[in-house]
């Protein structure tokens, strides 16, 4: 007898079987009760006669029970099962902090984050991740598809990548060492090996502000390629894959997007793009919003310009190319015919940055000249350098945030709400 | 004009097209010249007639050439390119350290591991990390289809899974954290939510020693799965792994194991196994190995069993059961028939261990009890001991070392071939 489950009682309507689940909620109705399991995919609905067998069932026990499925087209599933045993596979010994039988976990983020493992059993915050799976399974299936490999690159490394500062301190074994800030450096030296590669991996940021958009391990969907002309591949590449990501969301987690009544953008195969001087520009113009030519997009500047690609381009996606030397990294590809610079880019979505990317610099030269310009010594990253000597073709890539592009996609307001258990200033555990 | 590759070249045969890649070799012949150029995936076969195209083209250039594909029998592809165009991508500045255009990178690991980006663009090193990749991508699917979730754990961690040792200290902003160990804790507590998960990611063991089958950073293929009866069920899982595994290995990296001259077990669907009390009586016994009852084996003893299981039980892979609580962490099941043993296992295979798992305790009091007879405080573990008290249910789980799995699979000597950027006491660079 093989054991039935949310996504498929239906079809074992007529038939003996069994459910495994989380008692979710026991109603008497007076002669017998309703019990709800809860399974890794859905909540059954299930009848007992006995109600002796459930009376003093405590909600969140794992429990296995038996019966037969009947059709019931006024439940959820259109099906339910009459329970003729009961076993407690692992009683809870008491009571919640919280009520996870409801339709919203109405509670703060903090109490929350606090008790993850248990919160994250609501249907509505387990969807997310869900979600979330299927947004980094994509990334992966997509750039296989187009002769990308993957790789592991080491998280331990003995300097930063994106200019020294808000990094982490290892003691490793007696050295000093720190966590990765991004695998920049080696899907660079990789592009000379494989051609095309991508990584999926936590990052580190040590940055000491507490806000709802940053976290201080975050997820992060990277891929470069080499035998590019310009950014603009490393652009056509990224809409291909979020075509590929929205067309899949709408197939494979269409319970998910019901549940949580998430607006799923409509793929999109071109998306528009302004250069950040046009950008600041508009800004001027139409919100009296003064930057200087050196300056970066605040979140200010983000929301607007999303707001106005929404509004007037008929996009919630929106590409800004060509920002300053100043504000990007020390391997960003000046534009030479933009003095000043860089063949660069962000992807901004319902007002947030969700993307950097860009082509890099490949020539020898040009990077060692670019590290000095930095005030930095290229002898310290000679190991990075190395393959620069030996043709590494032009190339360019691209981090996506999985978690801000995943609360942007369902609207949620924080980010630590699309990590199973975030890290930031105050909090190390759970 | 698409442009070709190592892949595809027949498909071109009889038209003028271009490939990318770097320059493996010229070969002048008095009036042309044969240029191999390696792309990502093979080495092509061009014919250059003007042969002051390519006369002072430096090894591991990257260059673009056009010209038309022609079917020739005697080179590896089946088809060359005659060459009309020439152009440099990024041309090589020096000569590299060692040869990458010979049949086998004869070379020290040492050196290897010192230039890596410029060792791995040798086809027998890359080969290595396509059939890993292949492996890891194989485990996510094979699990993805029997309903495993997969997870994203911290990496920054407050305390140790595995007893407290060989942890790698971080400066967290001003606190005390750790490397992870193990995503061992959180996969746990995931159970609750998903009923089963899997993760692939890096983990952490700050181990002094230096031998040729340690490395302080590796990739573990862990998952973890709910509402089992014992550890026969993860050694089940495991085992339909494997011959998936086996299996799409043969079909989709056929010309990495030709390359490589790899022998890839046969699948089987059912493997050996024996109690790690009747190994130790068959170490006796044949080999006149004493291990007392509380004692783990070493892999002297690995290498034994694992000869013995293919000479006598016609496997490459051996289960060993039942380890002893002594030599296993706090969350191991103890086995009530067999005091003093565990709901554990192994799995060797060519005299190494790949595998450790088993079932884990899932009643709150025992864990607790389990923790404190350690030595250790239950206070200090409660964002984990939290969820076991709203009924965890009977669960197990296991960790691949994925760079172990692939030395035996190829058999290399040491696990530093099969990382990327191997990290170990003498090593945080490149």
């Amino acid at each position: 007898m093989s054991t039935a489950n949310s996504r498929n009682l239906r079809q074992f309507i007529g038939q003996e079987t069994s459910l495994e689940g989380w008692v979710h909620r026991v109603r008497e109705m007076g002669g017998f009760a309703f019990l709800l399991i809860r399974d890794p995919w859905g909540v059954m609905q299930t009848v007992v006669d006995d109600v002796t067998l459930v009376r003093d069932l405590p909600t969140e026990s794992a429990v296995r029970v038996w019966g037969t499925v009947a059709e019931e087209p006024r439940s959820l599933l259109g099906a339910e099962l009459h329970v003729s045993r009961v076993e407690v596979l692992s009683p809870a010994l008491e009571v919640p902090p919280f009520e996870l039988n409801q339709k919203n976990l109405a509670i703060k983020l903090d109490l929350n984050l606090d008790h993850r493992a248990l919160a994250l059993r609501h249907p509505k915050e387990r969807a997310v991740f869900r979600i979330e799976g299927e947004l980094v399974d994509s990334f992966r299936t997509f750039l296989r598809s187009q002769g990308f490999t993957e790789i592991f690159t080491p998280k331990i490394v003995a300097s930063g990548t994106e200019g020294g500062a808000n990094l982490f301190p290892i003691d490793y074994m007696g050295q000093r060492a720190y966590l990765a800030q991004s695998p920049q450096f080696y899907k660079q030296m990789m592009v000379g090996v494989f051609g095309r590669v991508f990584e999926v991996g936590h990052v580190y940021r040590a940055e000491p502000h507490y806000t709802s958009r940053h976290i201080n391990e975050y997820l992060s969907l990277d891929f470069e390629m080499g035998f590019i002309t310009d950014e603009q591949d490393v652009m056509r590449m990224e809409m291909c894959f979020l075509v590929f990501m929205l067309e899949r969301l709408q197939k494979n987690c269409r319970a998910e997007i019901e549940l949580l009544d998430a607006k799923i953008p409509l793929p999109q195969e071109t998306l528009p793009q302004m250069t950040i001087d046009q950008a600041k520009a508009l800004l001027n113009t139409k919100h009296n919003k003064e930057l200087g030519p050196q300056d970066d997009l605040d979140p200010e500047a983000e929301r607007l310009l999303s707001a106005y690609a929404e509004k007037e381009l008929g996009s919630e996606f929106l590409f800004i190319t060509h920002y300053p030397v100043s504000v990007r990294p020390m391997y960003a590809m000046p534009d030479l015919e933009h003095p000043g610079l860089t063949h660069s880019f962000d992807l901004l979505f319902r007002g947030m940055e969700v993307t950097t990317g860009g082509q890099r610099i490949h020539q020898y030269a040009i990077l060692t000249e670019s590290i000095r310009s930095r005030g930095l010594n290229p002898d310290s990253f000679s190991y990075y350098l190395e393959p620069f000597r030996f043709g590494l073709p032009p190339h360019g890539g691209l981090a996506i945030g999985a978690e801000r592009l995943t609360i942007k996609l369902l609207q949620l307001e924080n980010i630590r709400q699309a990590a199973l258990f975030p890290r930031d200033i105050h909090r190390l555990t759970p």
